[in-house]
Order: C-alpha cells, then sequence, then structure tokens
C-alpha cells in the first residue's frame, strides 16, 4: 500500500517505521526542518517497545510532494489538522482513505470540510511513543488501533486498512462503533489530562484525592450529554469504573496535557472539554465544569506564556 | 475595655498590641504553647507599618483564665471557630459582645449558636499581618474595621466598640451594611485567593490572563445569587469591576490561600466558594463553579498531603 503519514511525530514516526517495515511504501510528511533533514541524512531511528533500529524512509514537506497515496494517516496535534488537510490536498486522488487517529472531539466534522465521507477513516489507538530528538523517536504498546469507515458502505476498504495494519503488527482491529471508542478516551483525557495538568499530579496522586469521584462525575456528565446528542451512549457510572481501572493501571504516569504544560506547549483542551462546552452551548444547555476546566486550562497556558 | 483576643495569630496580636497601647487591659488567648510561653517571657513584639515595638501583655490558654471580659475579639482561622467558641463559653458575662472579622461565610449562624444574638457584633477589616517567630509578628494597614450590631437595636454598645478602636488608632467605623461588605470581601477571596492558589500564580499574573472575566464571572454570579437569599444585592458587573480595582492595587501579591497551600497548611475554601455551594444546594439551585472550585482546592490539599 502506498501511505503517507501526515505528522510525523513520535506516533507518526512509529506507525510509519511499522508499516513500510510491513512492506508497504511509505512517505513521512512534516513541517520541521531540523527533523526532516536528520532523517533525510541518517535515516529514522525508532526504539519500539524497547528495540532499537534505524530505517531509510521518504520524509519532506506536502509541498514539495509529487506523489499521490492510496491511504494517509493523520498524526498532527489537534489543532493542526486543518493546516494539515489544507497542505495535503494536492497529494490525494478520488479513493484516497484519511485514517484519522487524533484525540478529542469534533475532528470528523472539520475532516469532511476536505474529504469525502466514503474516504474518511475515523479511529482510536492506545499506541504511546515519544520524541526524543530530531529523527529519533520511541514507540510503546500493542495498540489495539481500532478503526471504522465514516460512511458505512465503505466497510470493505476500511477492513483492508485493518488487514494492513495487522500485517504490520500494529494489531488493527474493526470497530463496529468507533464513535463510542473516540467518545470514552475523551473522557479519560477530559479528566485525567486535564485535572492532572491543572493540579500538577500524576494520575495515581489524582485517582487517590477524596473528590475524584465528584470531579469525575461533573465532567463525565457533561461528556456523556453531548454524547448522546451524537447517538452515543456514555453511561455515567460506568464510564467513571473505566477511568478508575484505567488509572490502576497507569499509576505514576503524567498524561501527555501535564508534560504539554511542562515544556510550554499549548494544550488541546479546546478538543476535550472545551469542545464538550461548546457543542452543549450550541444546542443550548451548560456545562459549567467543561467550561471552568477550559478556562483554567488556558488561564495556566496564559500564565506559562504559551503562545496558541 | 476589658478585652480579649481569641486566637492570637499574627491579625490577633496587632489587634490586641494597638488595644494595650490605647489603654485597655487586653487578654490575648492562644492554643499554642511555644507562642504563648515566649510572650509570658519576653513579652510581644509587634512591628506596626515598619515600626517595631515590644510590651507585656497578659496571655493564656483559654481553660486556665479565670476573669471575664466585655468584648471579645475573634481572630481564629474559619475552621477554629466553632472549637474557640466552647472553649471561651466561661469567659463570657451576659453582656460580654463577641466581634468577629474573620473572612469567608457563615460564621455568624456559627456564632449565634453560642453567643445570643444581642451580643453579636460582625465586621470585616483590611488590616493585614503575619507571624514572624513566636512572640514576634507584624502588623500592616490603616484599617478600617468596619463592624455592625447583628440586632439592630444594639446599636449604642457596637458605637461603643467602635470609639474604642478609633481611638486606638485602628480606623474603627460604624457600618450600616456590614453584610455586603461581607459579602463583597468574600467575593474577592472566592476568585482571587481560589483562582491564584489553584494557578500557582500572584493577582497581577491572573488578572492579566485573558480568561479573567470569564472566570470572575461564573463565580461572582454564584455569590451574588446567594447572598441574594441573604438580602444582600451583589451587583456581578460592578462587582467584577470592584475586583479590578483591587488586582490594580495590590499588583504581585500572592493571596493568604496561595501561602496556604505553600506552607502546607489547610485552607478556607469551605468558608467561601465551598460555603456558596452548600447554601445553593440546601436552596435547590446548582453553584457548578464554586462546587468545583472548591473540590479542585480540596483535591490540592489532598496531593499535598495536608490534613484538616
Amino acid at each position: 500500500m502506498k501511505i503517507a503519514i501526515a505528522g510525523s511525530g513520535a506516533l507518526g514516526c512509529g506507525f510509519g517505521y511499522m508499516m513500510q517495515k510491513g512492506g508497504n511504501d511509505v512517505t513521512l510528511l512534516d513541517f520541521w526542518d531540523e527533523h526532516i533533514n536528520t532523517i533525510k541524512e541518517n535515516g529514522l531511528s525508532v526504539t519500539v517497545n524497547g528495540k532499537e533500529d534505524t530505517i531509510n524512509i521518504s520524509i519532506g514537506k506536502p509541498e514539495e510532494i509529487k506523489d499521490t497515496f492510496d491511504t494517509i494517516f493523520i498524526f498532527t496535534k489537534s489543532m493542526g489538522l486543518r493546516h494539515m488537510l489544507e497542505e495535503i490536498k494536492h497529494t490525494l486522488t478520488e479513493d484516497t482513505k484519511v485514517v484519522c487517529l487524533l484525540n478529542g472531539l469534533g475532528h470528523a466534522n472539520t475532516i469532511s470540510e476536505y474529504i469525502p465521507k466514503k474516504n474518511i477513516i475515523m479511529g482510536t489507538t492506545v499506541w504511546t511513543g515519544g520524541l526524543d530528538a530530531p529523527g529519533k523517536t520511541h514507540f510503546m504498546g500493542e495498540g489495539p488501533v481500532e478503526v471504522q469507515n465514516s460512511d458505512e458502505n465503505e466497510e470493505e476498504g476500511t477492513r483492508q486498512v485493518v488487514q494492513m495494519m495487522a500485517d504490520c503488527g500494529l494489531n488493527g482491529v474493526y470497530s463496529s462503533n468507533v464513535h463510542f471508542t473516540t467518545w470514552r478516551k475523551a473522557c479519560v483525557n477530559g479528566t485525567m489530562n486535564a485535572l492532572c495538568s491543572l493540579l500538577d499530579c500524576n494520575i495515581k496522586e489524582l485517582f487517590d484525592v477524596a473528590q475524584i469521584d465528584e470531579l469525575n462525575q461533573g465532567i463525565v456528565s457533561e461528556f456523556s450529554r453531548v454524547a448522546e446528542t451524537e447517538g452515543v451512549t456514555l453511561d455515567v457510572e460506568e464510564t467513571i469504573n473505566y477511568l478508575k481501572g484505567i488509572a490502576e493501571k497507569v499509576g505514576g504516569h503524567y498524561p501527555s496535557m501535564h508534560q504539554d504544560l511542562k515544556n510550554k506547549r499549548p494544550t488541546e483542551i479546546d478538543f476535550l472539554n472545551g469542545m464538550v462546552a461548546k457543542e452543549s452551548e450550541r444546542r443550548g444547555f451548560e456545562a459549567p465544569y467543561s467550561k471552568q476546566i477550559t478556562q483554567l486550562i488556558h488561564a495556566k497556558e496564559d500564565i506559562l506564556g504559551i503562545k496558541s
């Protein structure tokens, strides 16, 4: 399969590496000169679950790319999605599948402004990764990568992408309800990420506070109400228990948003609690918990001098 | 006047010092052995607006005191009020006036469980202070101290207390609406104290964030609604402008609650945003902004290992 990775940070490089090793023709797309030049000169170094390897792989800025692709995986930050969609227009054919595994809410709507519904594949992944230096990343986990076609008639094409990922060791899984998985993951990030960032603590410390049930209750209830308007049923109690299960598993880990603030990068709060607040308002009901959390995280960005 | 200071931290020592210098017979009450013993042995050292002085002053634990008093000023932390009222019962006569200048909401109700309404004087002060060491404090400002009798027939006794404070340089002022002043001060603390503590910033930094109006709006609206049920009109826009005025004046100052967390002491959040959340719930309406802020501050106390 001829594949592009649109946004070649830690996850993008991890996916690109696995897919090229699995026999596909992969091109990385990115905007960071130092990263691009290092990979052009020295190859891409990826450490997958502790095992290091270096490969030659095609990389460039979208504007330099003359090819078109069968499948494009988007791995930008949420706030970079729209810009990337603008930049890759010329690399798309009528049939190019666009796979979006980004965290957060509202991305399907953004993508549908640029890509016909029949070509959109939405999904989630629990692979994680980190960028160690330009050209050098690590990639961890065992998946799964759950995906589903946005157009119900397009299951076959999506199953081909699933099979390709399975063949590459990425644990691709066809999902019959990726919208539910996306919302539930947004609840994880809208609670743990937001609260750990605000309280400057790790997930274990957060879930040890006496107030955790009340804090989760306020946020998850609002996520659940908006999810319902999109046809997704997110039982509040069940979701809170699911969060506890995750917290027990990951323990002393600092979520990505905490690291964003620490490294003075803008957070993705607008695509989590912020999106719930905005959608609630649009539909005429209140989401004060999500609204205040979003304001507080943006206030913290301001205080730290982070420009979005 | 024969006066006791119930709770002899920085403010209690400052008031006690000024009143004794002004010719009254003052006894300090406290529970902290080292502080008590130092003052018994070496006297009380107070620096008032930069000018240091040391005086001999009576001090002891409430249980040691055999005297009764004309007037008792309460200067505990909010969470220590009830305990102190229990401990000073035997020092009260039928006519002992009890003056409460504590920050926060709900104190008049607590005091009325122990003291007849005719003897309760509620008030606010903008004097500030700090404890430098056992027996050594500083005291700053120029007042005013606004007070009002809880029972409308008791203005005369209150005016005597006002005159006494005026004579001692404490800038006592008779207020015809101390309830309003108390609520407005609670708004100051419920916004600046709570938000600076949560975001780990000073007042200038807080008021420079783009979200400050929205954050204040959420909190002040809820304070205003509960104030209304107590007959106090607190215009939201006017209050928000008042907050801005204060922020411009105090600038780079860290509010006391921020210092409480930094020094690992329990905060008074339950008597500010927490009281608004609780009163709202009791009256059947929601106060989600205050509720979440209270939960977050308590979560922060938990994370810092602060025991209340």
